[in-house]
């Protein structure tokens, strides 16, 4: 390793020694964010917004596909609209941004920064809906969302970051439910086959639903260092809102009916659990479909006769079947390694003057720096077939790192042990009482992260009361 | 003509009556819009959002073609970065909405919501750049902007609107005013080409130039009631914020340099745009580049045997090489004619059991109404030439009434009676001085659109003062 590359690979703090540090250099370094001069804002840099980019195109066409619209609500809520639902508005009330100033003049309302739009929705809703005709509508906005959060780390929890949220509104209470559990897997599905991020799929206790919801419903994430991240929500509201929005409709037997209602969101969070699901000490790794780069292409030797031009050839081939970026800057080929590698590129093509004579390139992966030679023939096979191959190894490292970190608790004293011992998910029966839920998090600093779907009573007993539970809960430490 | 299409066509007023009130009624009528609980900003409906996403997915295609990258900048700006450009603070601040509450409390500094991001992108460029080896820097973002209008109208003015802003920075002067105009052009033709709206480009004068600029460029169109609509604009900097926010660089020299800096945006103004230059009393009429859906596909008996099959079969076909709705609903076949008349759609493709018969179907141009039966083995070529017509005349009208409404006036009197008799661009000499500008507003209430490129002066005097005018200006009233 040169002594250039040395230093820039030192410049990343390694996971065993501060994970947290680590996470930050690799924001920072790959160039993902830039702090700004707004307390706890984020700026996304080109490449963190490009992954970002990525994530919307996909995730986009998705909900298009099952009929979803998208549409843009104002960034502002007058108070009281946020106060018409009791729960929501206790839930976010207390970290909103308010604009009590307009135009020079002191406002008559102060109006919120939307934390979340449910209350513009409901409010639309019920200019819009007229009869069981017009259900059910499926709105979507891809949109930046503020709450004032008093500790923030990028991507992680900041005062304003960007999300898309769901809202849909439907005639039978069924139908809202189908939509709800619809979108968690869709959320699932994107996670596991596009980020190759192993998710739980479940639902949060009461303690942890969202504000003003009937159920919601979740997908954790497991980072390398054993902490869970929820990565996605999906809320089934009933009619909870409709009732104190008053969106109503005239039904089949008309007569006016509440509608059925739901949300559900993911957020540049994902950008994190992709650092901290895939990531390790040379940088970024990035799964294939969300790379702004899938292939980079670094020419060898790159001042001797034909090189520049065949890496050129050479990347515009590849540009027909993969996002590629060719660097024929003037850094050396060990800088540009090391700045992909950073970068999380999951493909290097190197090229050299013998590969050329030879016919042929090397393929190294990010995740396992395996190198191949490859013919130059085969790029068109070689290349999605290497892609796929990361990909599937992402997804295999993540899943056995999450297996490694899941224990089983039947008695408190093995919860005590397995929490002080490790991180990651510790399964357990539960009661559903509150109190043992807080008594998790008091004594041995776990959350529920949800009650995990097709996952089958494994004791009689929850290990906090000893009263009899039948259901199972997998808590951890979480971002 | 039904009586419930009857219904459905007298409720938007004609343009002759008034042509504001015409506006309104297209922007709620065709779904575009819905007024919002928060005074002054509005709801893009599914409609109106899907023209945007159309015009956002090919301005964005155009902006990475010539190497621009996507970020995002957060929504708010402290009071202090704000205030570091005085001229811009001064054309600003007066319509800022300003955050003064967080999380319960009151915020040391105040924070405005965005109503333009020059002072972020300067702040973040002062972060990032280093060295001339780093230029140019060639950013934009998508977002929403604040600006506490007093009176509204829906995408024409409201105190929140979606646009992009591209903010760059670049070694030399020249390669920056290259930018500029380079943007403006992409504007023009992006104006011209896909929305089928002709634009006259040109310089504004000082008066009208953005806040802080050396100098603003500009797209004007002409609505049909032969007001002007500023579309677009391009923006150079000079070095007068890079010195007001100290974003520097070491030059080839070696020694500490300014970078010089441009911006441009436009907004869903566009849409405004769209709407008034191309519209009728039967609605919206939509350029195919951006229509949410190209083609509607009508099927008339649909009750008798075989109709909706075929209906179905067709639509799945032209869905390969347009955007195409199936309107299968249980409306009559006249009820959906005037109902996607409304909504703009740029052809209706009408099919009946005699046409089955006779493997043919009608298809029905929005823009001129012309009827021609097609063999349905010709779809594939006679619905893509269609469309391409249809474009192509709803350029040539927007022409034909733009040229009908341009005058020259050479003195003082015939900008009067000009100015009094028609709305439209009153073409005149300019000494320069800001005096005369002033008077026309005043005394003739016309504005200067711009000052054209490439319009030779026709005259010797300024038809205000007398002196002696080396400048061209369109003058009109605006929007």
């Amino acid at each position: 390793m040169s002594k250039e590359n040395k230093k820039l690979v030192e410049a990343i703090t390694a996971q065993e020694v501060d994970f947290a540090q680590w996470y930050t250099d690799i924001c920072l370094k790959a160039e993902l964010v830039d702090y700004s001069s707004v307390k706890g804002c984020l700026i996304l840099r080109p490449y963190g917004y490009a992954i970002w980019e990525n994530i919307q195109r996909l995730l986009d066409a998705e909900f298009k596909k099952t009929g979803h619209e998208n549409v843009a609500m104002p960034m502002f809520i007058p108070e009281n609209l946020l106060k018409k639902e009791g729960d929501l508005v206790e839930g976010f009330a207390p970290e909103c941004a308010w604009v009590t100033m307009g135009g020079g003049e002191k406002l008559e309302e102060r109006l919120a920064v939307r934390p979340t739009s449910e209350t513009l929705f409901c409010d639309h809703f019920a200019h819009v809906l007229h009869s069981w005709r017009d259900l059910p509508m499926k709105y979507n906005q891809w949109c930046s969302v503020v709450r004032w959060e008093k500790t923030t780390r990028p991507f992680l929890r900041s005062r304003e970051f960007w999300w898309q949220e769901g809202h849909t509104i439907h005639e039978t209470a069924e139908e809202a439910m189908d939509e709800t559990l619809q979108q968690l897997n869709c959320y699932a599905d994107f996670c596991e086959k596009q980020l190759m991020i192993p998710v739980v799929k479940g639902r949060k206790t009461d303690k942890e639903k969202f504000a003003g919801a009937e159920a919601t419903f979740t997908i954790e994430a497991m980072m390398k260092d054993g902490k869970a991240l929820q990565s996605g929500t999906s809320h089934y509201f009933g009619d909870i809102f409709s009732r104190a929005y008053d969106v109503t409709y005239a039904g089949r037997d008309n007569v006016l009916q509440y509608p059925f209602q739901t949300s559900w969101g993911v957020s540049t969070r994902l950008v994190g659990a992709i650092i901290m699901t895939h990531g390790d000490d040379s940088g970024l790794i990035l799964p294939p479909a969300i790379a702004p780069y899938q292939v980079v292409v670094v020419p060898i030797a790159a001042h001797k006769p034909g090189v520049s031009e065949k890496a050129a050839e050479v990347a515009q081939r590849v540009a027909n079947f993969a996002r590629v970026k060719l660097d024929n800057s003037d850094n050396s080929p060990g800088w540009k390694f090391s700045q992909w590698e950073m970068k999380g590129v999951p493909v290097r093509l190197e090229l050299g003057p013998k590969d050329i004579e030879n016919n042929q390139c090397v393929l190294v992966r990010r995740d396992t720096r395996e190198k191949v030679f490859v013919s130059l023939d085969e790029l068109e096979t070689a290349i999605p077939a290497l892609l796929e191959q990361v990909a599937q190894g992402l997804y295999e490292s993540a899943l056995k790192n999450r297996e490694a970190r899941t224990w089983t608790a039947n008695t408190w004293e093995e919860v005590k042990e397995l929490a002080a011992a490790n991180n990651g998910y510790i399964r357990t029966m539960w009661c559903g009482e509150l109190a043992c839920e807080e008594k998790m998090k008091e004594e041995v600093g776990l959350s529920s992260r949800c009650m995990p779907f097709g996952e089958e009573p494994f004791a009689d007993v929850c290990p906090c009361c000893g009263k009899p539970a039948k259901k199972v809960v997998f808590w951890g430490k979480a971002y």
